[in-house]
Formats: C-alpha cells, sequence, structure tokens
C-alpha cells in the first residue's frame, strides 16, 4: 500500500484548514497525525483545540515567520531547517499515519530550506504514510511529485474590504 | 460588529476539509459551532473525531447523497428542505458563533432548495455569526452576497490514477 502526497496552495483562505480538516478526519478513522507547521507568525486557536481534546494529533511548532516585513533572521532559518529535520525522521518512522507540513512551501519560497531538502525528507517516508503539505507559491518540483494539488484561488477576500484578520477565523 | 458569509467551492479537494479545519480553530478561540451537512453520501470519519472529542460542535446530517447515478428522491427532498428549516432557526438563534452549511451548493445545484431559500435563511442570521457554505458549483447568486469566496482547483488528483476513495482522507 501506498500513501500519497497533497499540495494545497494559491492565494486563497482555506489551505491550513483543510490539512487541519484532513488531520480531524484521518483521526476519525483510527490513524495518528503529526502536524507540522513552520514559519507561522500568530498564535493558532487551532492548536488550543488539538492540544485540549484530540491526543491523536501532535502539532508542533518550527519558528515564527511573516517575512513579507522582515527578512527572515538566522534564527528563523535555523528554526525551519530543525523542524524539517525532524519531520524527516518522523516521516520515515512511520509511527504516524499523516504527516502535514504546514507553510512549508513558503519556507522554500523563502529559502529557508530548498524545495530538494523538502522533496527528500518527503520521499524518505515510510509507507503508506500520507503527506499534506501546504503554502502559497508551491514549487513546481514539489507539485511534479505530488499525487494530488489543489489551487485555493482567491475569488473574493473581506480582507480587501478592510476586515483585519480575527481570532478564531483566520487565526 | 458583523460575521461574515464564506464560501469554498470548486472541483478540488479541501472544501469540506477547510470548514471543518475552521471549526476546529473557532472552537479554539472558545467559540461554539453548528455543523450542519447536506446531502453527505457516506459515513464521514470526522463526524467521530467531533462526537468523540469537541462537545464545543454540534454536527448534524440532513439526508444522504450521491446523485451522480440516481435522481434525488422525495424523501433526499426532505431531509434537506428540513435541514435549511433547522439551520435557518439556529442562524437566527445567534447561539452559534460558526455555522457551516456543507455541501449546500450541491444542494442547491440538485434542486433540493433553491439559492433564494439558502439566501434567505443565510441572511436570517444574528450578527456577528459567521457562516460558511461549502460544495462544487456554487451558483452565482450566492457568490454575490458572500464576502469570501475560495475556488478549489483541481491541479492534480490521485482519482486519475485510478486511486478509490479511502476512508480517513476522503470519508
Amino acid at each position: 500500500m501506498k500513501g500519497y502526497i497533497h499540495v494545497y496552495t494559491g492565494n486563497g483562505k482555506g489551505k491550513t484548514t483543510a490539512a487541519l480538516g484532513l488531520a480531524i478526519r484521518a483521526v476519525g478513522a483510527g490513524k495518528k497525525v503529526f502536524f507540522a507547521q513552520f514559519v507561522k507568525g500568530k498564535s493558532y486557536s487551532e492548536i488550543e483545540t488539538v492540544q485540549k481534546y484530540i491526543p491523536e494529533i501532535t502539532m508542533k511548532q518550527y519558528g515564527l515567520g511573516c517575512f513579507i516585513v522582515n527578512k527572515p533572521t538566522e534564527k528563523d532559518i535555523a528554526a525551519a531547517r530543525e523542524g524539517l529535520a525532524e519531520v524527516a525522521t518522523i516521516l520515515a518512522s512511520g509511527k504516524y499515519d499523516t504527516v502535514v507540513l504546514d507553510e512549508a512551501c513558503i519556507a522554500v519560497y523563502y529559502r529557508l530550506f530548498t524545495v530538494e531538502e523538502l522533496i527528500e525528507a518527503i520521499k524518505s517516508k515510510k509507507e503508506p504514510t500520507e503527506v499534506i503539505i501546504t503554502g502559497r507559491y508551491a514549487h513546481k518540483k514539489l507539485i511534479d511529485i505530488a499525487d494530488l494539488v489543489t489551487e485555493m484561488k482567491e475569488v473574493k477576500h473581506y480582507y480587501a474590504l478592510g476586515v483585519e484578520a480575527r481570532k478564531g477565523i483566520e487565526y
């Protein structure tokens, strides 16, 4: 049996939440999930729910983010690289049925690690681990090796109306 | 304060899971969620997780579905309409901070209820309820009244490789 590689990318809302929903569905089917979050700039409410209620999901954050204004520092790069190494070990171990690399596409985009390093980590997975990768700007090489790719396309967004990110909705 | 109306549509994987992820995030921020599932043909694993672990999410199914082969029966129509009426009451009550109408776009597409009836239900909501609607083929009128619309676009899907829907991943 083979596990598949999913990529959720694009500029629309719904990428991290789709990965979260997949994690919840996997748990309902008796699976164990490792949910790695790269370059997340804020404390996300989903962590509260997962840590409070769902022992089958292990969630871990590797470094802060939000590099739109500030460039990644040495510390950011180190945190992301350490995270990728840890996730690679987890993928190879087969201890988790589903492994999420949330915002790994962004980590590649900001050159915290290379797409080749990301692909090497994914390819080290023990079958049948299912791998979910999210984030804008998915690299072509990642799309090439993925089995499923959804582009979350922004058709309309309330940010255009001046609505700011809200706790419990965006984070 | 105002709650917003989200629509997650398109032919790609990630619509229901995005709504689920939003529900998990909302709970982490102390919110209460009502998650209505229309025309779901199978028993979905996420129901197990939610019912087992997360008391802040009330999940309810209104009728089976999968009308690709068989046309909706009177019973299917009655279940969906009853569901919409119940959800309208819930929306108007303001008892839930976030209300999901999963696959409501499909219910409209198969004429279980009209887009006008769906919009009327949504518009009856007590502020600041956040409303999430999912499903392929979102009607233009629904997109017009929505504040946020993401199209989940299928770029690549393993169904094309002959992979069948798997428990814990697709349902």
